[in-house]
């Protein structure tokens, strides 16, 4: 048996619950190797089974490494759940309640992280596909030769993204971020249509395999924008030294959030210091305030300090980071682009 | 007061709740006019207001017509509501279950639709976007000249998405489906690195000023291929004639469903016959078997009926529909490409 199964069953035991029962599509394809492209309930017990949509049957008995059933309703369902003894259900955290409420008469509930637990830690394997999603990502930024591209925002962020798929993504693993001047104080900026003003700060990843990379260069003009670049490089890299297996995600943040509020821009650094990354492009553990998860080797966490100033530009540099012995950058592109 | 709040502020009323807590991004915007890049709580009361994470306080500010703090914890949002006197707390189907469980020890907590009730509802300027949307995804569609196209799935998904942002649209409404061969008994197949086989399905849509469009076509060649897209398009004219306000939506999915059984291939049509769309693309009512919804003028749904064969082929077609006396296709590309 597989054994994120087998760990499944492991923790279901000790923890006193017959079944888990998991509907994110990462998690289910982490654990069937069945991606749903519509709904799929996969219930880990002692006999597995996934009830997959009937549009989807043709993939799942292709794809799924556990048995599938085509779901009828969530009465057939929770009758052969029943059946089979299952009075204690865990969920995952994100479960609609629309879809809880279903369940609630029927079983003591309650949600676990049990997938996420073993995500958290990335085999080789899975490492060297988010290592090959981020050198194509950055092989793609290059292509921009972004200190000469006279395009807008939008044109820009849809190169970025032809790039990546020529060179063998399957697709983006978010919306690519390109904002200029004053947009760049927006984390999240949306890309526009206009030229390309300064700083110019680029979020960006590729999806390979499956796996997600993601990076943020910001390219800086003026001497205040130098300065805070400088602040945020320092914050960026100092934090990246700190990290081992051992130490709390929170004490990488702190490492990162004390360069920045020592230069007096503590209120300035908007989000936390960064997130694992894998099938999706937020995973847990994070580099964050309140995250006191012990890092330990085969996480894959990116660190992106920034400093936002609202009205005249940000800047943020985001590497993703490997863990070993210690924190291990993931591709070769500089800080500095030139 | 803005009518959406005060339609609101009347269902909190009539139920017995007094606030009503949104968090889907989209729901958010509708009301607010600020659309989150990051976790948002609206709260819906006689005064309403937005708790915005950090990174996007300064977008909130920016954009949204009600009240916004910053969000500092749940132990804080809890105690301004109670402190406010609320005690019954109506909440969206999709709020995870691990969000619920932070509320639902201070307060009453059920679910409610009271947003997606008047989403279901467009007004002009609404169904304009929708309009433009499709004419932008219709237009760029025909640019692809797919009956002389050698590209593989994937280019043409790519170059497919290049043309509608060229033509305006902020981006694709889904992932772009360009299924061919075998391939094109999927519904939700990802187009592969492979040259264009035969039939081709193409389901696509494009985004303009935040609204969605959805059509799909399929070229078919052989005498079985043309033989399967005739009865598609016999199913899909006739649900699209049925249309009128006063219906149910279950009804259409039969009317659909019934011509495509009557040939044999009912256990082929294997999903529903359509779905609402707007700022998502998938919203309610939804044409399928157990909505009983009844249709109003101010509605747009999809009709898209398919025949899947495993192995072999498959044909689907998809008009978005807009309802005002009758059912009226939006956008005008024939169903029979040549």
């Amino acid at each position: 048996m597989d054994v994120h199964i087998k760990n499944i069953l492991n923790d279901l035991k000790k923890d006193d619950f017959q079944a888990y029962m998991l509907t994110q599509f990462t998690n289910v394809e982490y654990i069937s190797n069945y991606k749903p492209t519509s709904f799929a309930f996969c219930v880990i017990k002692d006999n597995p089974v996934i009830y997959a949509s009937s549009m989807d049957m043709e993939i799942a008995r292709r794809d799924s490494d556990i048995e599938v059933r085509e779901y009828e309703s969530y009465e057939v369902m929770i009758k052969e759940l029943r059946k089979e003894g299952i009075k204690n259900l865990a969920i995952e955290p994100s479960l609609p309640y629309s879809t809880y409420v279903r369940f609630r008469d029927d079983f003591q509930i309650d949600s676990k992280t049990y997938v996420d637990k073993q995500r958290m830690i990335k085999t080789p394997e899975e490492i060297g596909k988010i290592t090959k999603a981020t050198e194509i990502a950055q092989k793609s930024f290059l292509q921009l030769d972004i200190l000469n591209n006279s395009g807008s925002e939008n044109e820009v962020a849809f190169d970025l993204v032809r790039h990546m798929i020529e060179n063998g993504a399957s697709k983006e693993s978010f919306d690519t971020i390109v904002a200029s001047g004053p947009s760049s104080s927006l984390p999240h900026a949306v890309p526009q249509d206009k030229k390309l003003q300064r700083p110019i700060l680029i979020d960006w990843g590729a999806i390979y395999e499956g796996y997600c990379s993601d990076n943020t260069r910001t390219m800086v003009y003026t001497e205040k924008q130098h300065e805070i670049f400088d602040i945020v490089k320092e914050s960026h890299d100092k934090a990246i030294k700190a990290i081992k297996p051992g130490l709390k995600c929170c004490e990488i943040d702190k490492v990162a959030r004390d360069v920045i509020s020592d230069y007096g821009y503590g209120d300035k650094f908007i989000h936390s210091t960064g997130h694992s990354l894998g099938l999706d492009i937020h995973e847990t553990p994070g580099f964050s305030l309140r995250d006191d998860t012990v890092i330990e080797k085969g996480m894959v966490i990116t660190v992106e300090p920034g400093i936002y100033l609202e009205g005249e530009f940000g800047v943020r540099l985001e590497d993703t980071i490997e863990i070993s012995r210690k924190g291990n950058v993931i591709g070769d592109l500089p800080l500095i682009i030139d």
